[in-house]
Formats: structure tokens, sequence, C-alpha cells
């Protein structure tokens, strides 16, 4: 079940900027992919030490830090030196429970996301804490686990005469944040097929233990709202900065991912509302199924009643009984049965009972 | 059932600006018709290719280019090379997908709206993604497939003298917009009927299958919502505009359109509102037939349990049971009985229950 | 049943500005009548034409034209040519489902609002459509029947030293709006009354048929919440106008009538919370009475049950059951009948069922 | 019950500031209470007009007039022309059903609030509507009935060398506003010992008649919201208020004024978030007992049955029947009623149902 | 269970700045320990005497003062004299009900705010009420009680080199802040468990008293939202202050500590959405139990009731009745029981209710 609690109290106490890992730690080693472009040129290496990869900078070109690994202390240090970047960003980056938010620094724009992937083996959402930073000509990306989401990225610096082996720096990091909202709708996708299905199968009586699958569905939703709401304010931040490393021809791409953003939540927000209402189906579904059970329990009591209390008449021993002495009062027992019976089934008929 | 996902992830990964058709293709081909006019002069064809459209632009004319058909990215590659217009805008011409936006280019105006109709068929709301790009001295708008929904403009347009012909691109605009929202009406129209029916049966408790109707109901109603609500925002940004193409003079129109957004959001409101309320004269419905199914019930064992008991007395073999010898015992059982029975009956119709 | 949804659709595919009547004809005349005042003369008359009524303007004296009947195409075409009205103006005041709404034009205001009277027959809120047109000498009012709701102001006029003469056409036309925010508390008493009454019916058990009741309380606050929220709108728009028919003087009027307006929206805010509310506690109130039929059925079967079966014990005619031969065998089974019964209500007592 | 309905149609078509008494009249007598105070003096004395009440203001010296009753229609005409009252502020303070409000007037700002109190004989909120009146150096108090609500500031003021003494008719204004929502924390004490009461006992399982103690509970949430949340805007404009009576050494007043307003919102709120999980909370319980009876009916009925169905298999008249004729028949008969009732019962224990 | 409601009454009446202590006296004596450090010296004492530690204070280096007790009058007026805080800002130190508020004046910055911690004893939140006043070159902190909650910062002061000892008062009174609001997610955390583990035992339908401890963590939820709520603008207020002691340099640590408490309430938030949907999934099972139950009630009834007719039919004592006398009477009544419940059994379970 995803979890919203972390172990935050390992951190109580200690002074703001302190470096201490939040998650479990996954135990993978720390990766550092650089990738510098212009418009006719590729280099691509993986670096060992974060001074290596600032060496990589050359004017002209955009230099693309990816980092994979974000629970190593001294690596994050480094950054920090060599980078100028404030304690506070790096503990922001090391804090895998961090929520999406932009802070405009004089240096650089640091962004937190939630990338966000199905997991099928659990059978629920996987949220992975992503941070980008973007300098004038360099973009540094840290994830949390080694992964290929930006290899489609990759992909397309590779080609030549591409739309972003023009553009600057700025473009990269709108390439990796696109990148991480088209992955939301993968998840929106399999998560309406989830609603879509237990809907129908409410709709058709046919549920196997609705109430969990609901309830999961409902915690999912809620996961995704935690997620992608800070996230309006990251982009619309964005698209208002004065910040001089955010030129303004990209300023139309960073509309159309606000534009995606805001489609996301509205999904969101239409799935919220479509769970609500599957959990009053579910309960109308429950009590009109009870409804049901009752009235064959009524027709059955009301039926088998009267003709029990019959026969217990003429089982009684009195002596003086003439019904007991007369040659029909056994058929006429049966006759009563009959009668009763029917006039009772022909009021529940009457009634709409059956 | 009206469709909340769609295949997104057809599209994860591709670079912003790439044209990829997003539905199910239609299999359609795509047609161009344009009218061209001016206050003395309609002139109508159908061409063959984006060119001659343009060719067929002049000076004190309003050109307008009505296409059929989103998914030919060729025919929307030339619209955007002819015209002039952005990448991501021809994306969210082809992107079926996109909610209502307004968004102001230097040379042109782009709105997305979404055509909605009563598909009588299967019982539900029909929508359509249409967009409408407002130039200078021209108006091109996309469907999704051919139809006849702008009929009634072409019309307008044919007659000599009427208003229309006096007015400029802007109004055109306007009145295909106008048109679109006015055909929001015939839907509130239908659903309403819906809604009065079911509340009507449900207060007569004589519905059928209430449940799945009313969730149909809300279905319809969330995704009414979803495409109403940015619609006010793209008109009210149409009436804020200081676009030179939004001339004065069509203002008050605009201010009209926006009167009628608003009364259709007020009118799905309502239709919330009620239906929230049928959901719970439902369950109360439900809930008092429940009640007095169990009436009937414990009614029946009440009146049947005393006697059965006491038939069941006299049927024991006991040597020794005086009443058994006495000639009055079982007149006296059937006195008894009808004591008993009309003891209860008088205390149920005291309690209210019968 | 107060309908929420109209013909619109009658009017879809018609140039805007087009006047076409909405609801189902009345059949009633139109009727214009013209009362004239300064602060030392009174005239009134019953006209025959638009361009008599206009003729009766004088300069320093506020003319008061009062319409009934707004299906008369021919007479607002009329009031549009001679007193200047824009056609899509005329179309609001034909279109009796126009929400409350305040144009500002150049030459004159136009206020549409909601009359709300109870209907004493039909035993809900009857709503009818007013327009109020403010000139800079002149006030128009249309209304959809003939009827007597602007009779007391009439009255004020015609009595001489009252303030109404000395004020100009925006005191009248403050005035004509106060008169309908009046009668709005009329319907808020006569719903508030049927709140409270069906409130302490509940509360004592004995409301009939709640539930449809309930329904048509919550229906008629939707209605009265759609025809007031806009009403704040127009009224504090009126406040805020800088139009020179305004004056300073009657803004503290204007206020007042905002405050009369908060006050009503207030109201029906309250009444929404107490009639949701009233749902809850219906369905408690069903729900413990539902608890009490089960207990009693309960107790009937619990108390019945044992007898029966020790009876049928002793009637079934094994050769060898010693019981059958003693003496006491009958007396004793009715002292365990008396036991087992007694011990049973005992312990139902404990459980505070009965 | 407290009622939110009162008889406002009484005032329907009367012109705007005509002064009519709205609920029903106490039949108590005006009584003008004037107290003089500067920072070496006090002088008291109680008034036979409104006249006299003017004359005894003197310069340097802030002037209090406390009124009680405003049915009295010439007294309220005679402040209106002494104080150079407007006829609209006269109207507000007769009608005492004016929510809380501010008015700036040139000459004096004009305050409406609600008093509230506990009714220890209703049972709930007793409000009162009071008006303060605030000029450059004197303040006039109306409220409904006599009372000794402001009889601290009174004690006050009698104090040599106290604030107040020294500070203007400004803190006089504060202190009487200060005082009303002092006397909002007691109602709210009470209030809040209801909740906890009712709260304790639903848990315990031992409340009595919940559903219309919790819905008085809402009904008086209702009531105090009404009040309450008014009353912020009231105080909050009286800070930015730049009228030169309200001069800035009492603004820290007013904002801790402000405070409390804010405190007791906040613990209204606080109430309405629990008295609505106690309604969850009594529909649970009820639940909860209904599901337990059930249960017991089901345990009876199940274990009754099949002893009652052996019984009577060997209670049949046939003559070929071998077990009848058998010695252990009888004893196997109960041998097998122990079994099957054994078996239920740890059935039963088995799924947790006793 | 937490208290939402003090005995307030006992202040009602008192002018505004009387020092009153609020909830009940803990009768512990109030310590007031100094620390006096700068970038190369520190000292610490427990001093007797507020003017004892306002002599403490030394240029270049920043005071604390740490108050353990705010209920002794003396020492707060002691207080308010030597270092000029105003009435009001007494009464509100000493208010321990006072919610969250941050206050500007002159000479010092005052900052109520509530520290929570986890009662493990009474198994709830504790909550107490924490001041802290920032000045030019000193910090004074009220707390309840005596605690060893600010220990860490203590730590860090003693330790050299560190940032705290390079920065100002500013910066210890964000340290405070800081530490206060880290306990928040100890807090959290442990509600979070909580929760968690309900909803697990829900979901597996082995929860004990699902409805109190419910109950408990929802109330739980209110107090976290009343008093982190009001911990947002408080600390965006301090980000926002032109105070001259809230230095630029501490901004970045203000941003932090903001994006803390946002954090803090989206956690409490989630919570909300959770809890709220534990209680549908506790009503539902609930629900489905009850179903469960009266299908077996239904399905008991309905297979016992035919067969005990039946061989109530064989135990009349009807003379004439043929089947008594036949050799296969006997064995068929079985045989008929036999098929009669087996085709039961069948018709249930393909009615799914078996």
């Amino acid at each position: 079940m995803t979890k919203f609690v972390k172990q935050w109290s390992r951190k109580a106490g200690l002074p703001p900027g302190t470096l201490v890992p939040v998650g479990t730690p996954s135990g993978e080693a720390v990766t550092i992919d650089v990738i510098r472009y212009s418009e006719h040129d590729v280099t691509e290496s993986r670096v060992n030490s974060v001074e290596e990869a600032a060496r990589l900078r050359q004017a002209g070109a955009v230099t693309w830090i990816d980092v994979s690994g974000v629970e190593d202390v001294e690596v994050l240090e480094a950054f920090g030196r060599v980078f100028g970047l404030h304690a506070l960003v790096l503990e922001d980056v090391m804090n895998t429970d961090q929520r999406p938010k932009l802070e405009e620094h004089d240096a650089y724009l640091f962004v937190a996301v939630k990338m966000l992937g199905w997991n099928e083996a659990r059978g629920d959402i996987d949220g992975e804490h992503m941070s980008v930073i973007l300098g004038e000509d360099f973009v540094i990306s840290f994830g949390e686990k080694a992964g290929d989401v930006f290899d489609p990225v990759r992909e397309r610096i590779r080609k030549a005469k591409v739309r972003i082996r023009k553009m600057g720096a700025d473009y990269l990091a709108y390439a990796l944040l696109d990148m991480i909202v088209d992955n939301y709708f993968g998840v929106l996708e399999r998560l309406g097929s989830d609603v879509d299905e237990l809907e129908q199968q409410l709709l058709d009586d046919r549920a196997e233990d609705p109430l969990s699958r609901l309830h999961q569905i409902k915690r999912e939703i809620v996961y995704l709202r935690k997620s992608v709401w800070p996230l309006r304010d990251v982009v619309s931040g964005l698209l208002r900065s004065d910040c001089t490393f955010v030129r303004e021809e990209i300023k139309p791409f960073l509309h159309d991912l606000y534009d995606h953003t805001i489609q996301v939540m509205d999904t969101i927000e239409t799935f919220r509302d479509i769970s609500g209402g599957l959990m009053d189906l579910h309960l109308s579904v429950a009590s009109n199924r009870m409804n049901s059970v009752m009235k064959v329990l009524t027709v059955i009591a009301t039926i088998f009643m009267p003709p029990t209390l019959l026969v217990g008449v003429y089982g009684m021993n009195f002596e003086f009984m003439p019904e007991l002495h007369s040659r029909w009062g056994y058929p006429m027992v049966w006759v009563g049965i009959v009668l009763v019976v029917t006039g009772m089934l022909a009021y529940f008929r009457k009634m709409r009972w059956i």
C-alpha cells in the first residue's frame, strides 16, 4: 500500500541543511552521466566525480548531468561545493518526501517533482522523487534510482537537426519536466481503466471485493492529488519567472506543459467524482441485495406459517374434534393449504415483491 | 458509456508539437469548404488543398475555411505552413482530448471548444472537439467529422442584408461559438427531461433500475462540467482580449455569449444538486420499502407464533391432560386463537404498523 | 413542480438578437401604463403605443413606463426603436429564462431580476421575469403578466410630499428593485414555516410523506439560490457604477438594498443547512423505527421458539417416553414454558430491548 | 427552538426608512441612561428625553448614552433628529433581525451586532440585537431589553485611574464590543460541554434521544455561525477604517478583538466538525446495535429450527415407523438435539457471532 | 480526550490586558534559564528574577531567556516592565488557549505557537502553548512547563563553530520554531501509523471497536488542523516581514520552515481524506456483515420451514389419511425432505447466497 508516512522523526533535532537520507536505503551506487551538446555536437560520458562533470562544461554548449541515486551524502556535498548550491537545496534533493516545488536562486532554479509510474507487480502507483536544477548553460537532474525514464530525451538529443539541439538549457529542463508529466498520463490511463472496470462490474452486480478495490483506488487518487496539485504552482511559477535563463521563446512550451498539468488535475478530479459515485453505487447495490434477501425471507415465512398452524390444529389430541372423523377432513386441509398459499402468492405479486 | 480515458500513452516520449492522432481513427477523408463573403458578395467552394484555400482570400472580404476531419497530419502541417500556425497549436487541433482553451498569438487567436450533442442511439452525450482560428480576415474551423452543425450560420451568410455580412471575421468566429453554445441547451433540455422523469418515477416509487440511470446521469453531468467550466475562461478571455481583430463592436455579442455560458453552467450545477438529491431520495425510498417488508414479516411471525404454540400444546401425548377430554377444549382453542390474533392486530394498528 | 428546463432548443440556430418568446404563450395582451411625476405633479395614463408613451416624457419630470407582457415582438421592437435599446437587451427582456444581470449601456442601464411569489394553489414558488431599464429621466419596467406588485410604489408616488416625488428616475428604479426584494422575504417566511413544521413533525415522529415534502423544499431552495445569488452582483454592480444616472445620494439606499439581498441569501443558506439536517433526521428516525421493529420480531421469535420445541418433543409418538405417563408431565411442561419465557423477558429487559 | 424566520412581510411595500418594529412587542418601556466621564470626573443619570441626553454632552468628556428598548418609534426619531442619524440607520437599529454590519457615515460609525447568551430555562441560545453608534465624543448603545450586560464596563468607568477613563469614545465603543464578544465564550463553553457530554454518552452507548439533542446542537451552531461570521468583517472594517474617531492607539485593542472573533469562529467550526462526526457516530452505533439484534435472531432461529423439525418427524402418525418402537428412540432424539445445538453454537462461536 | 473547551468565562467582564491564567493551575514554579552566546563565547545560568536576566544582555551577543511556566502573573508583569512588552502581548503569553499568531511591534516580534507531542500514557496528542519574543539581540521563549524540547538547540549552541553561533537572534528564533515544527512530524508519524493499522484491520475485518478509534483519530485531526492552519500565516508573515531584526540571510531558512509547515498541513489533509474513507469502509464492512447474517437466517428459515410443514401434515389425527397406513409413507417423507432441502440449497447456490 502506498505509504503516506515516513520516518521523519529520524531528522528531528538536527540543524537545518543537515543531509540525512529519509527512506529505506536502496543500496544502489550513485551514477553520474553527462551529455554535452550544441547544435553540431554531442558527447556522452559516465564520470566518477562531480568535479569531472563540472570540467566538461563548455561555452556555447548545454551540459546535462543526470544523477541516479540521492542517498550519497558526499556526492551531494560535492555538487553543493562545485555548483554553489545552497545547503537547503541539497537537503531537498535528498529528501525523497519533498513535495513538488520551485525555488529561484540567483544562479540557478531548483525544481522538485514526483515521477509517477504504474507498478504492475504491486498493482499500484510508484512515486519517485526527482529534482531538476537549471543553470545558465547546464541542467542537473537527480533521480532516486537508475532508470530509463529520460531515454526518449536522450534519443532526441542524439539526433542532429532537432529542435532540442538548437535550444538552450531551459528547453532541456522543460523537455525533462514534459517527459515526467507525459508519464502521468500513463498512470491515469491505468487507473482509469481500473475505475471503468470496477464501475461496469458494480453495475452488472458481479464485482468481487469491491470495497477494498474502491478503497485502493481512492488512496491512489489521494496520492496522485498530493503529487500533482503543487505541480501547477511549479509550472505557473516557471511561466511567470523573470529569471534570465528562462528565455521568452520557451514560454509557449511551458504554457503547453501547464495545459497538460491542468488536464492531469482535471482527470484526477473526474476520477475522484466517479469513484465517489462508485461508493454510493456499491452501497445501493448492497442495500438492494439485502432488500431482496429480506423479501425472500418474508415470502417464505408468510407462506409457510399459516399452513403450519393449520396442520398443528389437526394434530391436537382433543377427544371431541368432529373434523377428524370426517371423510373429507384431510383433503380439505390440503385444499385450505393450497388456497392460502395461492392467495399469498397473488398478494405478493400484486405488491411487486416476487 | 462516455469514456474519460483515452490512449494518451501513445504520445508519451515524443517531442512536443509532434502530430499524432489521439482517438480511434474514423477513416473519413478530410474535406475543406471555403466560403468567402463581403457585404455584397458570397462565393462557396470545396477545395482540395490548403494552398488553394489560402489563394481564395481577398482584401475586404471574410474567408471562412471549414475543415472536417483532424486526423490527417499532412493537411494540418500544410495549414501550419500556409497560415503560419505554431506547431503546438496544430497539436492542440489534432488532440481531440484537448480541454477548451483560448490562446492569443500575434497573428491569430486559437480557440478550442467541445461541440456537444445528444446521441439518441447510445442515449448519452456525444462530444466533438472543435477548434476555431481567428485571423485578421479569415476564420478556420476544424471539426472531428463532417456534419451540419454550422449550417444555420452558412444559411445566414447566404442571405443578403443580414448583420453577419456587414461584420468582420471576429463576428463570424463569435457566430460559430454562439452556435456551439446554443447546442448545449439542447443537451441540457434532454438531460433535464431525463432527470425530471426519474425524479417523478422515484417519487411515485415506480422507477425501474434507478441506480444505473442515476449513475448514468451523474456521469453525464461530470462530463458536461468538464467541457463547460473551462469555456467560461475562454469567453471571458475573448472579452478582455486587447487583440486588434476582436473589435469593440462585437463586445456586446461576446457578453451575451458569456451570459449564455454562465446560464449553461448554472443549469448544470442545478442538475448536479438535484441528482444528488435523487440519490438520497432513492436510498430513502429503498429503506422505506425495506421497513415495510420488515413490518409485514414481523406482523406475520407475531400473529402465527402464539397460536402455533397453543396447538402444539394440545398435540402433546401426555396421559393426563384434562382439557383433552373436555367437550369444550377444541372450541376454546379456536376462541383462544381468534382472541390472540385480534389482540395482536389491534396492537399493531395502535403502533401504526398496519 | 418548479421546472428548471425550458424549450431552449426553439431558439437554436437563430441569429443573436432574434426575438422569440421562450415559455408557453400566456395569450394575454400587452398593456402599457405611464406615470409621469415631478415634485408637484402626477399624471397617469394607459397608452396604446410605444410612441405615445415616449411623447409623454417631459423635462424635469420622471416618466415610468410599466409594461405587462413580454411576448409581443412588435411592441418590443418599437421600444428598441424609440428608446434606442440594443437588440440583445430586447432579447433578454423577452427571454423569461434570463438570469438576473446588470448591463450598463451608454444611454441606459438594463437590470433583469426575478420576481418571486408564493403560489398558494400549487404550493410552491412562482417566478416571474422582470426587467427594469433606467434612463436619464425615465424607467421602463417589463413584467411577464399584469399584476399589482408595484402598486405600493404607485401609491407612494400619488401622495404629495414624499421622498420619491423629490428624487429622480434612479430612486424610482431603486424603489422597484426594493419592492421585488421585499417580496422575497414573504417567500422565505412561507418556506421557513414549511421547514419548521416538517422539522417539528420529524422530531415528534408524526410526519406524513416527509420524503417528498423534503424533496420539494430542497427543490425550492435550489430555485431560490439560482434566482438570488446573481442578484448580489447586480446590486453591487449598481453600487459601484459610475454611470451618471445613478446619483450619489441614492447610494445609501442601494447599500440598504444590498444588505437585504445578503440577508435573503443568508436565510436561504440557513434553510439549506437545516433541510440538509432534516434529511439526516429523517433517515435516522426511519432507521430507529426499523431497529425497534427488528427488536419486536426478535423478542417474539425468541420467546416462542423454545416452548414450541418443548411441546413438539411431547407430541412425539415414541412408545417409550416415561414422562408421558407421569401425572406431573403436563403441568411441568407449563412450568417449563413459563420459566423459559420469564427468563427471556428478564434477559431482554437487561439488554434494554423492551 | 431558535427561530430563523420572522414576520418580515409586515414591512413589505413600505418605503425604505420607515420605522416598524419587527419582532413581537415586548411591552417594556424605553429607558435612557447617560454616563459622562472624563479622566477626573464621572456623572450618571437616567434621562427622560433624547434632548436632555444630548444637552449632557460636554467638551473634553465622553458621553455614553445607553438605550434599552428599540420598539419606540418616537424615541428613535428623536435620536435621528438630535444626533443627525440617517433614516436607514434608525431602521437598522429597530430591525432586530439585522445581521451584524458596520456602516461609516461622515459624523458617526454605526455597528450592529448580536449579543448572545445561554437561556438556561429554554436550554438554548438567546440572541439580542445590539447597535452601537460611535461619534466624535459620544457613544450611543441600543439594546432590545433592559439588562446588565454592560455593568462590568460601567463598573470600570466608575473607578478612577483606569485606562478607560483616559481614553476617548472609540475605546468605550471597543470596550462594549469586547464585552459582547467575551459573552460569546460563555455560550461556546455551554455548547461545548453539551457536545462533549453527548459524545461521551454516544461512545458509551447510553445516550437518550441523541437525535433531537444533536439536531438541537446543530441548529445552535447554524445560529451561531450566522451571528458571528459577519462580525469578522465588522471588526476588520473597524481596523482598516480611516475614520478620525478611530484613533491609532486603539488599533492594538481592535486587533485583539479581531483575534477573539477569529477564535470564536474557529471554535464554532470545530464544534461543527465534531457534531458532524457525532451524527456518523450515532448512525454507526445504531447500525451496530441492529447488527447485534439480527445476530441474536439468527442464532435463535438457527438453533431451534432443526430440533423442531426432528421432533415433528417423530410426531407423525405413520403406522410403520420402526424408530417409534425402539427403546432408544426417545433418548436418541435428545442426543440428536443436543448434538445439533452444540454444533451450531460452535459454528457461531467460530464465526464470532456470539 | 483532547478538550476544545476551556474555562473562558473566568475572564468575561475583565478589562483587556488583565492577566488571568486560563487552564487548571499546574502548581509548578516558574524557572528562567538564560543562555548568552556570541561566536566565541557561551554562558548559561538560571536566574531568579527578570531584572537579573535583563542585566545579562551584552552588546554583540545573543541572549536567550527560556521561561518555563506562564501562570505567575508577577513574573509576566516583570517581563512587561523590563522588556517593554504590551499588556495584550502578556495576556496572550499567559492565555494557553491562544491560537498561533504573529504580532509585529516596534521593538519586538511576538509569535505564539503550539508545541505538539504524543502522550503515550493517554494515547493522544498533547498540546503546549509556546510564545517566542524576538528582539534586536534577544529571544524570550515561554513554555507551559519545564521540559527538554529545546535541548537539541541548546546542544548546538554549546558547540563551537556551528552556524547558530555566527548568526543573530533571528536565527535563534527560527531554530526554536523549526524545532517545534520538526516535533509535529513525530506526532504525524504516530497518528499515521494508527490510521494505517486501523485501515489494515478494517480491510481484514478484524478491527476491534473501530468506531471509537476512528472517532478518536478524527478528533485528533481536528485538533491538529486547528493548531497548524494558523501557523502557515505566522511563517508567511515572518517571510514577508520588513522588520529589521528579521535579516535577509535567514529568509531561505524561513522559506524552508514554510515548506515544512505546508507539508505538515498536506499530510493532515491526507489523513483527513483517508480517515473519511475509513468511516465509509467501516460502514460498508458492517453492512456487508449484516447482509451475510441476513442470508444465513433466510437460508435456515427457507430450508427448515417446508419439511416442518410436511411432518406437521402427517402428525394430524384425521381418521382417513391413506398415507399413514402405507408401508412407504414414512420413507417417502424422508425422501421428500431430502429433495426439498437439496433443491433449496441448489437454488441458493445459483443465487450466490451460499
